[in-house]
């Protein structure tokens, strides 16, 4: 077997393991380091892929950032794509990884698992057939669009009403393609507030979509050129599919090898993205995290943290010194104009976790009522009883990000309720009523104290 | 004279006059108040007059919330317009108030002065003409859109480079009038960053606007239908003429009477909108308000803190209790398509008011960079060396409101560069590159510590 050997040896090399590689460079330039990347590329923006569909990105190449090559050039890492670790021995250091020319074995120094995450695909019958898809990388994307262009399905259905769902089931609506969404729970979009679930849905059946709750795929069938999505509700024919029901931590090949590792197989780190093997790290889709509120390590697999996650374990691998201040949970999407956005805990979570948490529901504008384009906006900010801490917040409407990060910026800083309400935040008709929502919120929580 | 009695007496119904009375009435819902306006109309927000001239406001009248008659009958204040104060006499609680009907002697218990602020007019010759106008009420801007209408100016020039005359020189652009700004200081938008205010120069000179600064109108004559603007840099002819060079509170008429008054005129309030005087509280653009970071008394008259602090006064006289948290100088506006805001202090300011300070600058993205429609972003951020505390951002380009509030909110809770740059701002390709602007700034402010 062919033998190598790397002061830091990275296991993939998409938003944790190129955000690893690179800032360990920055700190100690003579670090020797390679990427190991199961797919053909690497460096590339999982999280612009429905838009990829939707033709708001160019082409499934625009999401790519640096090919190998250039990676290497600019950031000085040996990458190697269509390499796949399949073997880690923790106590001499080593990883086995394979590739079309065989196999090596890689001594480390340092090693960051950045593996990643595989969409969760059930044995569906019809998996494997032309037109039934997962959406996670670029070939995907390519797939799906050429897929439309050749056969011209007229409807969809989409398994799973989760972010990459329901994106990518705007992504078709744009190509004409009717949309049918099967959840398994009853609401879309992970932990979402009733009130804002209904107004989102309420949305997209007006736009069109349709949306099965509590409706399990049982099986999908491919039956004279269409395919048949079976359920316990009802059999659904569709011409093409989109498989979107969750991922699963790329983890399985260290099982049993002493690596710490939550219930789903996701490797446990702590703020410093150290496992609890020495000089192992973890980031990305394949670890967990902190939460910021509970001070639990949760399960939120988003390319956003992944770059976060990644850098700091290469600074501290190369010496630096930085830690990960945790997430909030924060999320923002859109299904055509109408955007949704989440921060911090919803109520039921807050008192789940144990805090005496109330809330408010609000409505309003985005701009001053008489200004041009002013968007509703609804609101339900969450908060501590006792202290008016602010928990978090989900927002509907138009141009509700602003309104967001003044929520997540004060769930940072344990701000309250008290402080929020007669906050300075800029005021300008085009941007702003004179009482922003966020504002209003706060009034009317201050009198829940 | 005529005499009248009233619990509360509110002199000025704008902003903060109607924001009190409202408030007082939802406390102590049997207080019998009044509000003495000078004006025909109250309760209308003039930050939107500039809109009303553009034309993304409908009309004049659409900026005026409420009229008198339904103040009163939703509020249940009574409602004196055209009717001005003219004379206090706080150790007696009488109030002499004058209109066409003639003069009453009003005694009150508690009073509240929101007399707002007056536009600076120089003593120009062509003042007082027909094209030469400030704009401060609706019936400004009535009156000039009157004048567009029936006199077609092909130019104009805005003696000013403030927030109204750029708000009102882009309105009037629309007009397809052509624009000459007149700025005696050496540059526009007050305490604005170098490096952003460059920015923003170029983008008013790309769209034709002309400015020149440093140079003072020492007078306005009209001369066959054209004004002169007379300078010692050159003389300028114009079709119409927008006076906007600041504005001075409305206390002429209360000097020497042993108010605390700031050297503007300013009445000097408490957080909780007291004046020296018992009983006597004042809110508005006639009013100071305290900095939260610097903790002086400032003059920044501005709507939004008029209708927070009108309602604290308001809630405190009738026996609630708020108190404000104080501004942070926040202001947003837009010309066109470049946007500018900001918050807190600048680089300039901060060591102005003793502290170690060092600032940031930074050029990013709106969205993520393969996604349609991300616009540019420059942000200067400004923070403490010792404690990496933040203390203030400007921010030209699109799309900056989400990134300014994450800075403001920041201030307001004592925010760190260390916290802020891992912190999980949500992310997603429409909405925000994965690194968001605020984020690359910390991390950036981070290595200056």
């Amino acid at each position: 077997m062919k033998k190598m050997e790397y002061d830091v040896v990275i296991l993939g090399g998409v938003a944790a393991g190129t955000s690893a590689a690179a800032s360990a460079k920055r700190v100690k330039k003579d670090l020797k380091i390679a990427i190991f990347q199961k797919e053909p590329y690497i460096s590339y923006g999982g999280c612009g892929l429905p838009y990829v569909i939707s033709g708001d990105v160019k082409s499934p190449e625009s999401v790519i950032a640096l090919t190998p090559e250039i990676f290497k050039e600019k950031k000085g890492a040996d990458v190697f794509v269509n390499h796949e670790a399949y073997e880690i021995d923790f106590s001499n250091k080593i990883v086995y990884v394979k590739s079309d020319n065989g196999e090596i074995e890689v001594s480390y120094n340092k090693l960051v698992i950045a593996t990643g995450a595989s969409p969760i695909i059930p044995a569906f019958r019809a998996w494997g057939e032309n037109g039934i898809f997962k959406l996670r990388n670029p070939d995907d994307a390519k797939n799906i669009l050429k897929y439309i262009n050749e056969n011209n399905p007229k409807n969809a259905v989409v398994i799973g009403g989760g972010f990459i769902g329901i994106e990518t089931a705007e992504a078709l609506k744009k190509h004409n393609i009717g949309i049918t969404i099967i959840e398994g729970t009853d609401h879309v979009l992970g932990n979402i507030e009733p009130e804002i679930h209904e107004e989102f849905v309420n949305g997209l059946k007006e736009k069109g979509v349709k949306i099965l709750f509590n409706t399990f795929a049982d099986d999908i069938i491919k039956e004279n050129d269409k395919f048949k999505v079976i359920t316990k509700n009802g059999n659904f024919e569709s011409d093409m599919i989109i498989v979107s029901i969750g991922v699963k931590p790329n983890t399985l090949f260290l099982k049993e090898k002493g690596l710490n590792m939550a219930r789903n197989g996701a490797i446990i780190v702590n703020e410093n993205m150290e496992t609890n093997i020495k000089d192992v790290y973890s980031a990305g889709d394949c670890a967990t995290v902190n939460h910021f509120i509970t001070k639990e390590n949760v399960y939120i697999p988003l390319g956003t943290t992944a770059n976060k996650q990644g850098r700091i374990a290469g600074k501290n691998l190369a010496g630096d010194d930085d830690s990960f201040i945790g997430v909030v949970g924060s999320l923002i999407t859109k299904f055509e104009d109408v955007e949704y956005a989440k921060t911090g805990l919803t109520l039921k979570e807050a008192i789940e976790k144990g805090f005496d948490a109330d809330s408010v529901f609000i409505k309003s504008g985005s701009r001053a009522h008489y200004y041009t384009g002013s968007k509703k906006i609804k609101i339900k900010l969450v908060f501590e009883k006792k202290t008016g801490r602010i928990l978090g917040a989900q927002l509907i409407g138009g141009e509700i990000h602003p309104r967001l990060n003044t929520i997540t910026s004060l769930i940072y800083t344990n701000g309250t309720v008290s402080q929020l309400r007669n906050m300075d935040l800029a005021y300008s008709p085009p941007f702003s009523p004179v009482w922003d929502i966020d504002l209003v919120a706060a009034t009317q929580a201050v009198k829940k104290l």
